[in-house]
């Protein structure tokens, strides 16, 4: 059995090269809800949807979101009815937020609704949200306080960030299924995902860190820092407003108390000693995913890097 | 001014007629919701939807509902996701659904959201929901109580009808601007929609039907049944179920408590006279509105026979 916590993007390529090497049924991934945001009168979970469609094969990869050949009909009525329609949302789409914000209101938990959903959608993989609880992360910036997705989406990560707070946290339980399945996993794999606001989410909800901790699993990170930015995303210009270093040192750094090995793409090679003077061991190859052969490529330097296979 | 109290499709023909006739902006159009029901966790009020559509120009006149060329792909997600799909909505209809709903939920009354869906739409019509309260038509069969749509839609009002009940008529108030419209209009139409379910409900809301027995403007109606059965609809089930006679003359026997003139096709002449004995005036003309012209010719001669122009 494998671990993976996850983000968006970054984390469900990593994933389709790990379905391909171990059985989906054998994989348990731990996404990140803390961009989740209700929009439209909808609760919309963008790191669990990317997940679910990449797996799925529905993903729009060139997007990086929403489904394949997705239409915009809905979206281009509620601008004509005035509303703000910045968070892009395709028609199919709305079918899942659509869904899922109906069985929410049912009263299922957030996990159970992820249930279904991979279910109908064919996928075999333990799907857990971090919380089932409410969770919002929030951004500081120098034009004011603003969710998350607003500042990544809405306002293009254009203002300089101060901090990044985590409302809800207090109070946010993991899902059901989380900690367990950390504590009894054969592997943990933290995918290449934002270390601030996709692991750093996961990390800071209660008992996840410390099961990361406790683990008998060794767990393995692949940085999503490569040359010193990230692939995709904002992570350089949080790390940074946080007055972070924007390399996978720092991101070792963060993660030190419960990795065994942190995985970094070539180029970085110069990092490795420096990330070795934590107490972890190191392997560097290529982290960059330009196709499946990549992607498998990554996933089995990584399982290999903790002894499984 | 003029008010109308209106169904869905038979209305919104003769109103589009009406609006030819009568500047937008005098007409008051007060629509029947016990149609309304919630799916996928969404408020859909068909009649108000299909009036709005209709005088918008946007309306799917072949299919009698929804938006002119829209798409099912929300709709195809939603079914692969397991999701009862008997109710057909497109992509653009969506939007309204998913707009309104989340207006309520914000507090905002359903008289409110109509006004906001219909300024965005360039109505000028003051169109008002009959109750901002809940209020559902459920119709009692051989095979069991269900909603109005269910019987209708889902199951193609193909069971033999014993009653029809109207759920939260006791505590359902008209919607703000419905009994002044009525008590201060220069000529009110009952338009040529179904007796039980359409008119009949907007008849049950408490001070409706008294308001316009007080009124001192003349009440004409245009009668739904041409020839013994609807033009569509299901009226003949429900008023046989009922045991009511299909007949214009049954019709103008429901509304002759506040009806001055009743409106019925040539076809019917025969039924002028017994229809006269209920106290009413009866004008015959051609009722069946196949263009605009024959939509403006009705509208004419409605206004006509209650002393407008």
């Amino acid at each position: 059995m494998i671990t993976a916590l996850a983000g968006g993007v970054g984390a469900a390529r990593f994933l389709q090269g790990l379905v391909n090497v171990v059985p989906e049924k054998d994989i348990t991934v731990i996404v990140n809800t803390g961009d989740d945001i209700e929009l439209y009168g909808l609760h919309i979970s963008p790191d669990l949807d990317i997940i679910m469609y990449t797996l799925a094969d529905i993903v729009d990869e060139e997007k990086g979101w929403g489904i394949r050949g997705d239409t915009f009909r809905c979206l281009d009525m509620l601008k004509r009815y005035g509303h703000e329609t910045w968070f892009n949302l395709g028609d199919k789409d709305f079918a899942t937020h659509i869904y899922r914000t109906h069985l929410l209101k049912k009263g299922l938990h957030l996990s159970e609704v992820t249930k279904r959903l991979c279910q109908k959608l064919g996928l075999e993989l333990n799907i857990l949200p971090m919380t089932d609880d409410r969770f919002e992360t929030k951004v500081v910036t120098v034009a004011g306080t603003m969710h998350f997705q607003e500042y990544l989406v809405k306002r293009r990560a254009q203002d300089e960030v101060i901090d990044v707070t985590f409302e809800g946290v207090e109070k946010a339980r993991p899902a059901p299924g989380v900690v367990d399945s950390i504590l009894s996993s054969d592997a943990i794999i933290i995918c290449p995902s934002n270390p601030i606001v996709s692991i750093g989410t996961i990390l800071s909800v209660k008992d996840i860190k410390s099961a990361l901790e406790e683990a008998e699993a060794k767990v393995a990170g692949i940085s999503p820092i490569v040359g010193g930015s990230p692939i995709k995303g904002p992570a350089d210009k949080l790390m940074r407003g946080l007055g972070l270093e924007v390399s996978a040192y720092a991101v070792a750094d963060l993660y030190r108390t419960f990795l065994d090995t942190f995985v970094i793409d070539q180029v970085d090679r110069a990092e490795k000693e420096r990330i070795e003077g934590l107490g972890l061991n190191v392997v560097t190859t290529n982290t960059i995913m330009r196709d499946l052969k990549d992607k498998v490529h990554l996933a089995r330097v990584t399982l290999r890097s903790v002894g499984v296979r």
